[in-house]
């Protein structure tokens, strides 16, 4: 029987947007560029860096959750921030999510299509 | 014998940029972040996001095949927009290529080398 | 066994950032964007896009030979200029590393934190 990709979670609820939150492939799991939007009104949450990184990387853990994977099997981060000042404090919540063993990860100043919209971050993880 | 990569398609003839249009490492495809650009002329056509997301797709449709992949089975998509503004409009063309089964994916605001260029998508695509 | 990640370089010295200058998953390995950036004073090192394109490249075979892997291997670049008028130079200079077999890739204009970067580069590679 071919692979066939599998959409993560399962039966996921449309967003609206014409993407799926992840996606399997065998033992990789590409996770959609996530950005913290209020997933009933989508409206975009926190004023801070800090505070829209944490809600990122929880909703990160959810998928990997639901995927059978987890923090410490991501490989590969890569994170777009709108504005290069927000480097430190990209970090210092960073770290709380992957305290060893952390990923490959690329950090680059990029825009958004929303104002609202400080940082994204997308993600392959391994599943074990 | 050791895995080896592979260019698709076979004996691609040089774009004269220094890349291959996509290449193939076991059940994974890699495809180059493609633009608008006509092969003979290296020209830029569309004027439009639409115009130009249908080049693009269309071409990555091409690729894909030649790899034994297609569509669907596309994993992850990365878009970068000129302007944020075109977002809508990038939707739009996008989901009807991807009507069902959408691939992961992230957009972003980007800059480009030439100026006529609105839109570059890249994509990983599964071998099945 | 599960299949678990590994860092490369084993027992990498931490650069003071959240992340691995690569890691191995099977026979895939994500290496992390690379700034020329030197590993003692962690100052940006050259001040052409050719100087630091040498200083980014040549750290990367040092990773690739570091994971059983090499140039040859290298499946996906995806490079961040500062500038878009650097883009001649980044293909002369990448060229060297890459005479055939050229990886797929994906180049576009983006920010970085410090305002001396002027490229940053990162990779996935085979591991044969």
């Amino acid at each position: 029987m071919p692979r066939m990709k599998e959409i993560i979670p399962a039966g996921a609820a449309s967003s609206g947007m014409p993407l799926s939150p992840a996606i399997r492939w065998g033992d990789l799991l590409f996770v959609s560029g996530i950005v913290a939007a209020d997933p009933a009104t989508r409206q975009i949450v926190g004023t801070t860096v800090e505070e829209q990184v944490t809600f990122i990387l929880d909703k990160l853990g959810e998928l990997l959750a639901a995927a059978g994977s987890g923090y410490e099997h991501v490989l590969k981060v890569t994170c777009f921030l709108a504005d290069g000042g927000d480097f430190a404090a990209w970090n210092s919540t960073y770290v709380n999510y992957f305290p060893s063993a952390a990923p490959a990860r690329t950090t680059v100043v990029a825009g958004f299509p929303g104002p609202e919209i400080k940082v994204e971050v997308e993600v392959i993880a391994g599943i074990p």
